[in-house]
């Protein structure tokens, strides 16, 4: 029972496609497998604009965000509520990106008037990084509500939408987000290994004035080849056969019916960590759908019930990450997921928590 | 029958093995897949080095191999003779390098003693870059020799090994190679999706004093999680687990058969090529044992008999690139490939050259 925030697991269809022996990435059974898969993705984005498939993990595509969209002294305002908003500011930084930390308590949203305060304190602020779902601590920030700041101010908005997209709704058009990223591994149900991306037309503007060098992640280069249906660089086909499969899984299930089982189980495994006694660590008004992340009370030793869990029953879940180490313990409800996965990961909890220190409501 | 220079043909047992769930890639069964995988890829390296896995493409892995080792401005000699050597230069000018582009007629190798001279006339370049197999041609550059009038600069030389590794010998230390990059897709009988890459401790110092921006790519952040048994972005996991049962069918076999398999396979689809009267694009000597490429004579139109082969043949053969797109087409044996793979693809292209314009002799 693998309950991380990803890799999640694989439906066994998804495992099975990649038993499809390889083919050649310049033919037209390629190019087959690509377009489709892109046309789907762009429903899963709700966007008329681009999408691009790059071999990487969702980090990558992070880099691709940054990189193909800005200069070396450009100014932009990193959204900050966990380890991810973090990493995507660092990311900025290390391009050469000017970057003011917009920083939010953990557990808690990026705030939309704060980010108005911030844009309307420095005009000269070229682009907006938000995380909308921030794995760390299991925290959905109010994209639509934060966009309408951002496009009250005609600014740039680059989303890492890693762990929310597939899952939880994001109208990259409707929001006018420019750039939004997720990674093959969360709630796609598929291996990691490939990042998707959007490139609204304001971000292709961005692009082509954007001078940090680039050549692997060049947005470019992808939608040239894209349009004769294959990718820059040998992409990874197998991850191609799976999302192929799994994306067909999730057009049958429906946009809104994925987004309703999120949410179900999300309430649900919220609800079940509060009748065990522990309490919730995320704002409970934007608790995240995709990831529950729950807090040590005292008594609870977390790292060594991760260690039960995993040797004695067979769950697998995360811990917390730099400052929450031992804080917090993390249960991954997205991509192929269930209500009785999330029943049995409570039962084996319930068992598990006294070994480790907390006795269970 | 897939012959292309790659994606190349998986074996039935790597297939299926990409059928097992995910894990947990911060989880202890990840830590050992990683640490295996690595000690097995130090024995193909021939290097006692380190070596570092990345989720990318082989492009990738040459991306990584200039952004860690080289600064704005450093000169670099680009040992040029084909698409792929090109690309090595293209890179490294896209991140401010100063490239010297040491071009050679293609289908030739590069040539110690020009790039003796070459780096004799300018004792600022810093570093040397070459392709040790170049694909888009067929053509294997003495590597060995290049090498030691490099390291008689003491210049360091970063090495495109993405066709050649594991299927012809490269011996990363007693050659003194500071960066090597392969891809999966090649000759280690797996999908695409990962880049293997040496860093020698000459490397290494380069790495300290490089200042091309990087992230995704650093080394450093690659050496640290692999301390402790993680990669630092969520790893191409099954494609992990489609290489660790390969480098066991490798072991299996023994690097030395391997190359003599690969030596006997390139030699004998040389002769049969010229059996059936087609004249070899490359300089013999330094025919690649991995990729055959044909020149198509007056009045075979190649594209013709690629598509003939793919349609009545079911035999996948790679065009020309760039200038040379109609005029050679190329063969692929590299990896998963025996005499009768061979054999067979000469069959057919017996039967399919008279419909493409060419009398067989």
């Amino acid at each position: 029972m693998l309950r991380i925030p990803g890799p999640t697991p694989c439906p066994e269809e998804v495992l099975q496609a990649m038993t499809r022996q390889m083919i050649n990435h310049r033919g037209v059974e390629f190019e087959a497998l690509l377009r489709s898969a892109t046309a789907r993705l762009k429903e899963f984005f709700q966007t008329k604009g681009d999408v691009l498939i790059l071999t990487a993990s969702g980090t990558g595509g992070m880099e691709a965000a940054i990189v193909n969209t800005l200069s070396p002294g450009d100014k932009v305002l990193a959204v900050i509520n966990g380890v991810f908003g973090e990493r995507f500011a660092d990311i900025a930084e290390a391009y050469g990106a000017e970057v003011e930390r917009l920083a939010f308590p953990w557990g808690q949203p990026g705030d939309p008037d704060a980010i108005r305060r911030a844009l309307d304190s420095d005009r000269s602020i070229k682009a907006v990084l938000v995380t909308h779902n921030e794995t760390s601590t299991g925290v959905t920030s109010d994209l639509a509500a934060i966009s309408a700041v951002v496009k009250q101010y005609d600014k740039l908005l680059l989303v890492d939408a890693i762990s929310s997209l597939g899952c939880i709704d994001l109208q990259t058009d409707a929001w006018q987000c420019d750039v939004v990223v997720t990674g093959s591994q969360k709630g796609w149900m598929i291996p990691p290994g490939l990042a998707f991306i959007s490139v609204s037309p304001k971000a292709w503007d961005a692009h082509a004035r954007a001078r940090i060098p680039r050549f692997y992640w060049d947005f470019a280069q992808a939608k040239k080849f894209l349009e004769r249906g294959q990718t820059p660089w040998t992409p990874a086909v197998s991850i191609l056969y799976a999302l192929a499969v799994a994306l067909e899984l999730m057009a049958g299930e429906g946009l809104a019916n994925i987004f309703a089982r999120h949410a179900r189980i999300g309430q649900r495994t919220r609800d079940e960590i509060k009748a065990l006694g522990l309490p919730l660590f995320a704002a409970e008004k934007y608790a995240s759908n995709t990831i529950t992340a729950v807090k040590a009370p005292d008594g609870l030793d977390a790292k060594r019930l991760l260690t039960i869990l995993r040797e004695e029953h067979d769950v697998i879940l995360a811990g917390g990450q730099r400052g929450l180490a031992g804080k917090i313990f993390r249960i991954g409800h997205l991509g192929w997921v269930t209500e009785s996965d999330i029943d049995a990961v409570i039962e084996r909890l319930r068992t598990a928590l006294p070994k480790a220190g907390f006795a269970t409501a």
